[in-house]
């Protein structure tokens, strides 16, 4: 998907929301347990409810793999469900891969040949040559970590360098490796006052902003500094959504809080002056 | 797995070898794409002849990942292969994760509960809560990226802020979060002089060296930097042992190339007095 693509499907569904794909065996509403394959089953109603009001999905790939042979299973006939029926959906693999070129060749194969994916998430500790090779697919992705939502942000990321703090090297090294059609970045919507330092680097890349809702981001904020002239941001929210309800309801439930948060994108969308 | 009973292995076997299994399709030997999973028959013939030389077999995730949910079937039943038949053996997930702390969690119950790894390779980007959920797990390990062995080793693992590099901060830092018991580090071959370096922050702790071989690094000079009182190395070899051969020999060449190389280190290993 090109970025002039995914503009188009935020402004055709007055949202930059990203439903984070976290499916917890544990979490799930019991009476699923009895199908044959319960993570599918969740996550098919809750794309099927929610995919009018979110312009991408973003399994989490540790969920599936805790799972073994049959979690892979179940992500790949979620990603092929949202490919076939919702084609205009952005799918995020939420991996956070990245290895020595020959490596991450690999991990590229598995997430945009294997699966139909259309971006990956990649840490940047090893530099240039583990990201490059995500880089190298049409219409395919890479988000890089940049500023991450966490505490442990804290320990290596603002590692600072003749005033340049590691994150903004990250960034300003990145951007002459990509372009603003196969890169994006991470930020932390709990560092939301960063975001307007970050724009004046990347003023124009798209940035994924986890940590709105439980993580405790406010997406007002995260707006006010990270909107661009063709929106620029996707927005996730994960356990707000996808749990709204443990009872036989989770699946209109989650419809109701996605549709919540897109109708506040779309407030902030016409005060910005993009519908 | 403990460091005791790790370094009684070593000695046993005079070998502190780590096979990797970087199994590609492409590369295995034509004959074995006619049986019904042709990279766990390559896995099965490599491990039985190369097991009496190596102490630790380090399966590469992307490799597998690249095939889908058959891939993630073979890394399965290679695992479990090795535990079953070569119970002393340990095993390594190469799999460079990390992420918030309720996702690494999930990559922590994929390695050590769903499967039977006993170290999983982690990127430090994310800092603390990143990496702590791997080490709540009894006689597991965290194998932290530190210095790696690629080009792109040089884009951050050099940041310095107050003299102190990156890579000198995050083995400062994350040696407080682990102890010698569940914390190693991944220190590139390719970077030989910067072991003694190392060695002086952390003389005790378990190395896991890549880049011997295909990448160029010299197995003595790593053995010199490197070796401590109870030897504290695992040398990883991928390319050049499992692809020693591509014909019907394959399996015999590759126990042959971890032979040779078990008995450089048996020598090593000798004149430092260890064995």
């Amino acid at each position: 998907m090109t970025s002039q693509e995914l503009f188009e499907n935020i402004k055709r569904k007055g949202s930059f929301l990203c439903v984070g794909l976290d499916t917890d065996i544990n979490k799930i509403p019991q009476f699923l347990l009895e199908t044959t394959d319960p993570i599918f089953a969740f996550n098919k109603e809750i794309i099927d409810a929610t995919h009018k009001f979110t312009v991408a999905y973003k399994p989490n790939m540790a969920f599936y793999e805790s799972m073994g042979v049959s979690g892979w299973n179940s992500l790949e006939k979620t990603v092929n469900y949202i490919r076939y029926n919702y084609p205009d959906i952005f799918i995020i693999a939420d991996a956070k891969r990245g290895d020595i070129g020959n490596t991450s060749n690999m991990y590229a194969k598995a997430f945009f040949d294997a699966m139909e994916f259309d971006a990956v998430t990649v840490a940047p500790y090893m530099g240039e040559d583990s990201v490059k090779p995500f880089m190298t697919y049409v219409d395919k992705w890479v988000i890089l970590l940049a500023l991450t939502s966490n505490k442990g942000a804290a320990d290596f990321q603002y590692v600072s360098e003749d005033g340049e703090k590691l994150f903004e090297k990250v960034i300003k090294s990145s951007k002459a490796w990509g372009n603003e059609e196969n890169l994006m970045y991470v930020v932390g919507a709990t560092k939301a006052e960063k975001l307007q330092e970050i724009r004046s680097i990347i003023p124009n890349h798209f940035l994924l902003v986890p940590g709105v809702g439980a993580q405790g981001g406010s997406l007002k904020e995260v707006a006010k500094n990270g909107l661009n002239d063709k929106c620029g941001l996707l927005v996730n929210s994960s356990r707000g959504i996808i749990y709204a309800s443990s009872e036989q309801d989770f699946a209109q439930k989650a419809g109701e809080a996605a549709k919540e948060v897109q109708q506040e994108m779309a407030g902030l969308l016409k005060a910005k002056g993009l519908l």
